[in-house]
């Protein structure tokens, strides 16, 4: 590929290791036990901002007050978020409690209100308590720091069993410019934004257009390919911001080290994207649909979702049975041109079915396979030239328990 | 209502009941365990027939099989049927081998080939063994039964816990006229057909344009409402014959009679969809969603569907956890338009959000109510006309053990 030479992974990187940021969270008393719930991203700078929200009909509150501080120049120098209550479906008192979380972050950092945005993660339908949420903020520019990005990750966290985070590094210019990223999944995971938060950090000097032109097309191809079961959220977002204070030039896409920082600025969703599908709630393994030969891309983007939303191929993948029969029931159903005739399926390198034939197998080494942490499925439909990835994991008795009971 | 009064169920009624049927079943080997696998209805003269298929792109061998036998003069004599093996994705072999066995059984019982359908259930992309299902075919006229429809209920199962039948008259013409039913369900279930098999029976007399037609519009409202995992099966098909030996004159939609016909051909649809999803498998119980006040028609579906398939709503279902934050969740991202103002939510008679607020309630109650056999889900948009129910199951521990290893 080359791709990847065209940038470093930077060894314990986090969102605060690209020039001018600076992390913190802490515990404000949203989350029954001591764990981080309230935490924030601050930028020594107005950064350039860009935001890619959820499509819910139902986007909660602080997506709105989010949306309406970007508008005003494109900028955002602080992000604030709490974890263990959505501040979705709460009405008009949800816009006030968002909005008077913004404010109370911008006073307490002397910033004006529409250089902050406001995200919430948890359960939905419960007014904030805003005392405890309002004495957390006034805490928090204190416990920014400039290595606080490991205590922002575990504020964000709900479900989530491990913190996702990630830096590399390109040469932009002569200058090392860092990009960096931090996620939360891990449940109401899917397409088209997940309950899943994202929050991107650069010290390259980009505007927040080409950001935003560049966060929607990586977006596309990494956080709007996972899926843990299907639901999407009323409050996933991704935020990135650009600090420009990492040196290197105006960067744009007329600039000759664009490519670099574009496949660095992708790595890092396609990092966290593959995170959160394998923290999915109650995964096992990280399964990844590839789908080549396709009509279009389009096509093959429906069909690698399809196959990685069916609970029948994400039991089986639990329960490591090569029951190919549910992949290709899955290929059919996805509302995607098909030539019944040409379809090939590989389980990593096993060779289940080919020219839409079955092909005898080692049933053991399959199910070895199976069994192992990472599970790639490979649908050629010997078509045209459309390819797309996706990624999921495993259905667990360990999803259902933590669904059945998550507000108890 | 008075649709009720329309129709009246039979007591122990079944595929057999209407006038000129028979049916049986045996087992043949295709089942690990001595479980009927092999079934039959046939019926005394050519029946009008009507059909509909899965819309999966993979159509397995015996739909096609069954499709170019109706295509011939709209009748069909017999319905084959075997369970344990889907006879799906085996390319020239597996068409050779559901016309062997429409041959066989058109042989066995005297009739033209193009009488006789077939159809399968069970595995995909396994070759049937053909020894077993034509020796079991051989034997079958010898078990065909006045009484045999519980028989054929028995073959047609698979991970199904219950057989499912009913049969209802009316009064057509002063003459007493039977619609029947028998299904079988439980897994990869989804709208626009499940892994379902449906089988309908009348004596009514009409011809099969008309039969067919309403068998598209009962089963848009019925088979095609419920799910019980996403998953649509290269299997799928309900076929309904009429025998016309019940009396009561031909039957059309200028009949008087016609809406009482149709109400109780819809109520056997209902009834069989309903049987499907509360034995979706691992299922411990009926979950309802009834959405009314929708845009349209078609939006109130896609939502009903949207909710109904949730994983999470599922989930919570079996918890009993009152958390209809995932029910709002799940109706904004339908992809139909909403007023994310106006939206009732009511779980059983307990209302849960007015005008999209929450109301306060009380949990034990709503739990008490989540933990019985049936939940019913009312949605309200306050917006238009549009209404529309679907069904499914909640998700469990046991759905996901049936799953992990359904061919081991």
């Amino acid at each position: 590929m080359g791709m990847k030479e065209l940038f470093t992974v930077v060894p314990d990187g986090s969102v605060t290791s690209p020039k001018g940021f600076r992390a913190g969270g802490l515990h404000c008393g949203l989350k029954k036990t001591t764990r981080f719930d309230l935490g924030a991203i601050v930028c020594d700078v107005p950064a350039a901002a860009a935001g890619v929200y959820t499509l819910n009909a139902f986007q909660a509150a602080p997506l709105k007050v989010t949306q309406e501080s970007v508008a005003v120049e494109g900028k955002l120098q602080a992000m604030l978020v709490n974890s263990g209550n959505a501040n979705a479906c709460t009405g008009k008192q949800g816009e006030d409690d968002a909005r008077t979380m913004r404010a109370e972050l911008a006073k307490g950092l002397g910033l004006a209100e529409h250089l902050v945005g406001v995200t919430s993660t948890g359960v939905i339908g419960e007014l904030l308590p805003m005392g405890k949420v309002s004495a957390g903020i006034e805490q928090l520019p204190g416990q920014l720091k400039a290595d606080g990005g490991d205590d922002f990750c575990q504020a964000i966290l709900t479900t989530d069993l491990v913190k996702k985070m990630i830096c590399v590094r390109v040469n932009i210019g002569g200058e090392t410019i860092h990009i960096a990223g931090a996620a939360k999944g891990s449940g109401m995971i899917h397409p088209n934004m997940a309950t899943m938060l994202g929050f991107l950090t650069t010290d390259a000097d980009i505007d927040s257009a080409d950001l935003q032109k560049l966060l929607n097309e990586s977006t596309d191809s990494t956080f709007n390919m996972i899926t843990v079961d299907g639901d999407t959220s009323t409050n996933d977002m991704v935020i990135a911001m650009a600090s420009g204070l990492g040196g290197g030039g105006k960067l744009n896409p007329q600039h000759p080290d664009w490519p670099a920082f574009a496949a660095g600025f992708r790595h890092v969703g396609e990092y966290l994207a593959k995170m959160i599908a394998r923290d999915g709630e109650g995964a096992t393994k990280l399964i990844e649909v590839n789908v080549v030969g396709a009509d279009s891309e389009a096509a093959a983007r429906a069909i690698a979702k399809t196959v990685i939303g069916s609970s029948l191929v994400k039991s089986a993948c639990f329960g490591a049975d090569a029951n190919w029969g549910r992949i290709i029931a899955a290929v059919g159903r996805a509302g995607q041109p098909v030539n019944t005739e040409t379809v090939d399926i590989r389980l990593g390198d096993i060779s289940v079915l080919e020219q839409s034939r079955p092909v005898k197998f080692d049933e053991e080494r399959a199910a070895e396979y199976l069994k192992g942490e990472l599970v790639e499925i490979y649908v050629n439909l010997n078509m045209g030239n459309g390819r797309a990835t996706a990624w999921g994991c495993d259905l667990t008795y360990e999803y259902v328990r933590i669904n059945a009971a998550y507000r108890t």
